[in-house]
């Protein structure tokens, strides 16, 4: 069963494998379900290195301040794409099945923030007012996003 | 004149002090106005230790998955805090009047990703089915809150 | 069709992506006819992660001086093994068909070294009475081994 | 007494002088007697710089795929040379009488990898097939090496 | 009260702050009273960037051998410098009044040689007849500077 | 011919045998005229590891702040002696003749910061009462000092 939104991420960094300690790499493969999304997040520690193994993928990435430039691209079975370290990136499926990619992390232990669960679903949540600013909505536009979490 | 939401930051980094180059370290200034903030942001090459010179500033940064846990901590002028390298973080001025930061970064070259700008202010936009997925609201809502970037 | 030894390897590193360029991964995926190998070799900069997408895989490595203990481990379909940096290491084709791997290395340009092509295959050739001395062979063993690279 | 091939090597790493913990350097002694070889070995963590205080030495390392090239140098007493790291180096003792090297090498930990005995002599053996198909030799052939070590 | 050579440093390393741990990163403020000086000195293991929050400071390092090239700088509030790492380097406070610096280090432990006690005021003493011919100057200089510390 | 303070440093850098470039480690030989110094020194970018070939040799380096201990040794042919990063160290020739030590550092650009050299012979001189006020001596004996550099 896929859980919201859709996609499943296995990884083997040095928590799984105490092996890869000190050797500065790690691997993760994602499933897609059709039209599953890998939601916006950043590797704080680690570049990824991607792979389409089955399906298509659209991908994309996002600079640094102050251009903002959002990198994309629709990658066919056998490409290889690459999201620089910390920059927030995300991947859907694009094809008309299901799809699996393999990624190589430059690091044992990249870290995962999925900016969305960590925005508005943090524990204890972030102050309302900090994110109205942030995001130029309502207190109440805020409150819902975080409810969700 | 104070620019929404109301916060200056000067960064000294290689493109500004060229001889800071391979040097792995710059440095930055936070100026705010009165109840300002520096809203959630990311350094992807640097960690960040930070000094209030004036002011109080309430401080927090949010760990990674699967916990996402917020810390924060009030700072009174001379205090002292850390982001690391990659993790979400803010500041927000909670003194009566004016405040003043200095930050060091583990980088010449830190970067700086706004979460609210990178996300719904991107060019091109982000495909508005992503984000809807990832922050679990309508596509309306993605939109007008990418309206306002 | 398959080249002797019967396993292709598609790297994509710097040279082929320069993107990667200062980002310290690369990628690779290697094909594996029935009961093809992956020559010992080593990767004079990297590490390597490796994990099965197809087929069943004998994978190994020996470790350094004094002990050069072999660690070896069959590996099936999603299993995931890891070549610590610089130590030989191969792999053979164990299953009933074709097998497929795809692996991150910790490095842009992690390089390869084919120990036999390298040992016995250099240009020009190494001096015979190293390589006689070296393992323990006539002179005669040396110069017919050479002759097939 | 020497021992088979006819050099010594007295290293001092981090396992015999616990100071040099972090510090990212070692260094090692060679002794040649005359006509002595170090066999073709690299170390998997660093670079070694070489330098000749007595005797005269013919050094070479071979470059990685696919170039496979052999550089090699006819060292005279107070000459320098640099084996970079992970590739497969020899020395060999062309002078009419004993030699003295010393080498610094750029870890704490360098790693030594005998590539005759790792291939081999490990332990256990590898794969005679593995072994057959990578040197393009006879099974036999295989067995035959690997009975002297 | 100011202790003589009237500056004040107050370090924020992993000795104080655990948090630092791993992330390459420390602060400083160094409070100067009018005249006071930063005696010559270095960080063995980090580059400082520093900036002048009140007051006026001359700001100056030596360049490595066989230059020894002295670099020097009058910073106003608000100008930034760069130490690089290791150097000798010192301030000297040229205000009215007292001065405020704020200085990142490009270390989580980047240490501390003040110049002249490590030569003239190690516990031992070094050897008299090495510091006066490093020196050029009589045994007896030196040990009238010794008594001083 | 020697010149005072009757020690010889020969250096293989990156300056020197560019091959280096990347790679992380040099080499240096020090020739030393009976009872000749090398005197007290730090290498901004490297530690240093020494072995005696020829002769007997007083090594010694101080720790810094607050401690600024003198750790010494007498090292006798094949000794190996550890100076870390950054740390002022020394030699002395304490044997009846000449002596030879060969040094490997942990980077191809190490640099060399003679202190005394640095400190009073600087291009244009440091500030005397900065001096002064360091080493706890009237103006006349820095200028003295200074004169001789």
């Amino acid at each position: 069963m896929w859980v919201r939104p859709c996609s499943n991420v296995t990884s083997v960094t040095v928590a799984q494998l105490p092996g890869l300690n000190t050797l500065g790499i790690s691997m993760a493969r994602i499933d897609f379900a059709p039209w599953g999304i890998n939601p916006p997040h950043t590797h704080p520690r680690a570049t990824e290195v991607l792979t389409v193994v089955e399906g298509r993928l659209l991908v994309g990435f996002v600079t640094s301040n102050p251009e903002n430039r959002l990198i994309t691209q629709v990658l066919e079975k056998g490409d290889v794409f690459v999201f620089p370290q910390g920059l927030i990136h995300f991947q859907k499926n694009v094809g008309n099945g299901y799809a699996l990619a393999i990624a190589g992390l430059s690091s044992q232990n990249p870290g995962v923030i999925t900016i969305a669960n960590v925005v508005f679903g943090s524990n204890p949540d972030i102050d309302v007012d900090v994110l109205a600013k942030a995001f130029q909505v309502d207190i109440k536009v805020v409150q819902q996003i975080q409810s969700k979490f």
